[in-house]
């Protein structure tokens, strides 16, 4: 793999910016990679651990001289990092993000930008249930979808340069526009979560089935809500308020949909509910063979050790 | 481990009765393991497996001089088959079940049984995605739990009989009387299951976001969703119209939950939002630390192969 930046600068350093750097140093797709954190314990950590060339203390020291700064920090926290940075940026560097939502970051960020820095927003679908610098490993993006919104971005060579390291990273690519994105997001992976925080919230609000009961019976079902309702609070709520119509809506079409379950279950219509769970199971076969989930039983969970 | 039955048989040769051979079998738990399928196909399969030592042709040859009789069968089906092999019942058999729900079976099966006969219904919390009698193996019940309803069994060896069973197929046993069962059951496992099912439908329902897109991007948290809507529809359309009651209130529970988180987004709530998830994040740890699902990142999903 040949080198694509000279100078990689990751801002925010949790679990996508240090797979990040992982990956990058795997590949060896940049001269140098190195980073930022808002707190210092993050940045000991990072220092601890090693996956940069250099950390600094400050955003806009990061940023300077990068041929690449990518925004690695929650939605919510992005305008104040670009003011942050703006003024350090050298011409003609690219500047991108990884945001869950494009819409609103592209928002929060473009107006701040210089003049003859590039802004191509991009977000790789790929994460785990752990967040910080120490959950981070090069393989997260293998085989893993990158989405890049090259909107607002006319020059073709910049976007390709970002494209090819996502590829050298392990993804593969695609590109959307900044609405389409956030819906589609919205039905893989926003309204699915929030949806996996409600059911846990419930079981965990219950009185009449205790704490260690949902607990000890979570194999049943409730264990795969609970692992995607772990991820990281403060991305999530940003994810909430900032991709809030989309959500809005898909949630909406969910609701009616378990409405109607819900009636057949109450009035007995045994063949309503059998036709749905029937169509619903082709869609995982459909995963599967798309090569975006294991076949193996539970995910291919190693059975129990035995004590 | 010693025999604890002379003779097993097992009506209905899917995912749970496959195992359950599988696994007496690995521990030499009875004398013979016999059994009976409605479908001439299962039934075949089942006899190039091997895992029975014989499959006859009608339930009430299988139930015949049988120690056990296990109904594997859909919650549906339990009452014909209670009908079916009542005559052939030997005196001082114990029979039990292995469905989801527990009321609804007891009301259906006990009615049918012969005095002399034991009735101690059972559900191993224990399954996968696939099912039929090839999707069965030997450990499918290695520490997952096993709920024992003694309700209608005023015989202690008889129960505790059966509870070895279990325990020497590899679970922990509880025990728990039939209504309780079925409300843990509807937090831990059937409400969580239609709501799967619901968000898997409308994904497929929508127009506007491509089936292909929902399928490549379903990494992002909708895939875990597909795995459990994969599940075979009959058992579950039957687990639905067996515990309507604890269903429903639950359902109940939750929509009020989700309007609430909807109403939190959709007046920025950004507090609400982050408390709520900062407390679903802790019950993840609490199923880890009880040893009922991996540490590893994505369930130990392996990194996608590199083609």
């Amino acid at each position: 793999m040949t080198k694509i930046y000279d100078r990689v600068a990751l801002i925010g350093l949790g679990l996508i910016a240090s797979s990040m750097a992982h990956a990058i140093k795997r590949a060896g797709l940049a001269g140098e990679v190195v980073g930022y954190a808002r707190s210092q314990e993050t940045r000991d950590t990072a220092r601890k651990l090693g996956f940069c060339d250099q950390i600094y203390e400050s955003a806009a020291d990061a940023a300077k001289d990068a041929d690449l700064v990518v925004l690695c920090v929650p939605v919510g926290a992005m305008e104040q990092v670009a003011i942050d940075i703006a003024p350090a940026l050298k011409s003609g560097a690219t500047v991108s993000d990884v945001g869950s939502v494009k819409r609103a970051v592209i928002d929060a960020v473009a107006k701040h930008l210089p003049q003859g820095v590039h802004f191509v927003p991009a977000h790789p679908l790929a994460g785990t249930e752990h967040s910080g610098p120490a959950s981070g490993f090069a393989e997260l993006f293998d085989d893993r979808w990158c989405i890049i919104v090259p909107d607002l971005c006319d020059d073709a060579a910049v976007v390709e340069k970002l494209e090819n390291l996502w590829r050298g990273m392990g993804s593969n690519v695609d590109s959307m526009d900044a609405d389409h994105h956030d819906l589609v997001l919205a039905v893989t992976s926003h309204t699915p979560h929030l949806i996996a925080y409600t059911m846990v919230g419930v079981a965990d609000d219950l009185r009449r089935v205790t704490d260690s009961e949902v607990i000890k019976y979570s194999a049943a079902g409730f264990r795969d809500f609970t692992r995607i309702a772990a991820s990281d609070p403060t991305m999530w709520r940003d994810v909430f308020l900032n991709n809030k119509d989309a959500t809005l809506e898909i949630l909406g079409r969910f609701t009616e949909e378990l409405f109607m379950l819900q009636r057949a279950i109450r009035e007995g219509d045994g063949d309503h509910l059998h036709d749905y769970f029937t169509r619903t199971r082709s869609i995982r076969r459909s995963i599967i063979e798309a090569g975006q989930d294991t076949e193996a039983p539970n995910f291919g969970r190693k059975p129990a050790e035995k004590k």
